[in-house]
């Protein structure tokens, strides 16, 4: 198939899923057009997920397809934003017909699951990546930086970290399960959940309504944490024995190159039944795990001497 | 330098430029925050820019970072959009700081040519390569297709073709003359015009106001000419000699894989005079190559058996 051929195939498999009608104009021309609701302000994001970095070598692609999306949506997320629209560039080093119908069934997924829909993209021949940008929505004024906790928030996280060392560990050959086979594992099965990040799009208005500062784990829980602070003298006090963690899971691991893509965010002291509340209609899991300092401490009870990295993963 | 030492570097050459007063939330969080005229649609690209095949290998870092602008741009341009913001993805194999500051300086360039500005992006390790989201407004519902072409519509292109060919044949070595002087060249010396493509956004009233149809020129110039069309059952009749080539450049090759990113458009008869007047006020060159056919012959006069390749660049 030559380039025409494989875009045709990637739109067919996408279909129509996670359209709206603000969608005038879809893939296939020189832009995508989209009208926009008055109300809301528009939040934009991009990421790349590199072949043997964000995703292990020879990855199955509906397995890439999903994950990519997944990585995308939380940035929105995070923001207290709706998901709404992706452009995805795929580049690839041949025209591998089947993994690139697997790729597009993957991402077709991870927009149903997101509520999204690919408005444009791009394809071309080159080491396998992956950029995507998102697109979300949020009312006027209501987004959620991630630098803004005030001293005595919560700090919370949702689900559990820790899956991708145990699942790059633990994983010598690629299951024979599908991508809906794994997606049913994800809250028991590490390599299910590294492959498949949690999509929490239900999340949304709890972040919204309750979060002070929000962001998405990708580069290690301590590093997560100074962000939140990092607009400001204040520090945080972390209970380690609070954070969720997968068994077996180490701490320090999770602290410097954890990528959950879980939701770690702070919320004044009132609004912790909220929190609560929120979390338990969405049925998502999630973890008081400190509290924001006045002082510019970063404290981690018990074991503080163990963690002292809290740089986060550096491509460089 | 780690990756955030890096973004910073990149966001300090980046500066304000192109900034306007929509742009709540820049560079820096998870996600940027943009808030958008009620009025307007919004219009939206991903491209990618391959280190040796959209850029030769070893390009200055300034003359990519225009380029990779210039690129992801036209496409707006070609909707009748204004650009307003674009995000930028970089993978790079090292952490070559000169190359990256470099590369930082010709974005910021490009973004204060075309009136746009980066609001977000991603840095990772990796094969060089760029992949960018540009975004565009355009008012509600006067968005330009590129397949909407009417018979006997007049075929318009900008500037002149078939530059790229030419400097890849010709540039042997790299200009000691940097970015600011190429760009003083770009109407008279085909590296300069290959290596630093048109910025036609004070075309783009004229493509709203006039044009039927319109795309830019990425994959040669017979393959957009059919793109003019392929919503419809209609042809064109091209005159050969009023398509617009620099001194030296083959016809054929121009129609194949010409990547000039100049704009093609059609517009009805009754509308030339404001053609002219829009490519003349705003001093950019036009020619008049043909016109849309009510049948589905593709001609081109004189010597239509030269040229039967109208498939254009496909990267498989």
């Amino acid at each position: 198939m030559n380039e025409v051929e494989l875009i045709h195939l990637i739109l067919d498999r996408l279909g129509t899923a996670g359209r709206d009608a603000q969608l005038k104009i879809g893939p296939g021309d020189d832009a995508a057009v989209v009208a926009w609701e008055p109300e809301q302000e528009m939040v934009v994001s991009t990421d790349v997920c590199l072949d043997g970095v964000h995703v292990p070598r020879d990855c199955p692609g509906d397995l890439v397809g999903y994950r990519t999306v997944a990585m995308s949506v939380s940035d929105i997320v995070a923001m207290g934003a709706v998901p709404r629209y992706l452009t995805i560039a795929l580049t690839i080093d041949q025209a591998d017909v089947d993994w690139i119908a697997a790729f597009a069934d993957g991402v077709r997924d991870g927009c149903t699951d997101a509520n999204t829909t690919v408005i444009g993209g791009n394809l071309a021949k080159g080491v396998k990546q992956i950029a995507v940008t998102a697109i979300g929505s949020v009312p006027r004024g209501q987004a959620i930086l991630r630098n803004t906790a005030e001293p005595e928030d919560d700090i919370w996280v949702t689900g559990k970290l820790g899956a991708t060392s145990l699942a790059l560990q633990t994983m010598t050959t690629w299951s024979p399960r599908g991508l809906s086979d794994l997606k049913r594992l994800t809250s028991t099965d590490v390599i299910a959940r590294y492959l498949l990040p949690p999509i929490r799009t239900r999340f949304v208005d709890c972040v919204r309504e309750c979060a002070s500062a929000c962001t998405d784990i990708s580069d290690g829980l301590g590093f997560e944490l100074t962000q939140l602070v990092s607009g400001s003298s204040y520090g945080y006090r972390v209970e380690s024995r609070e954070i969720p963690l997968w068994p077996s899971a180490e701490l320090e691991e999770v602290l410097t190159q954890d990528d959950s893509y879980e939701i770690l965010l702070t919320s004044a002291n009132d609004k912790r039944e909220m929190v609560l509340n929120y979390a338990q209609s969405s049925d998502i899991p999630i973890s008081l795990i400190g509290k924001v300092l006045s002082t510019s401490d970063r404290i981690f009870i018990p074991d503080h001497d163990v963690i002292s990295r809290t740089t986060g993963y550096s491509h460089f």
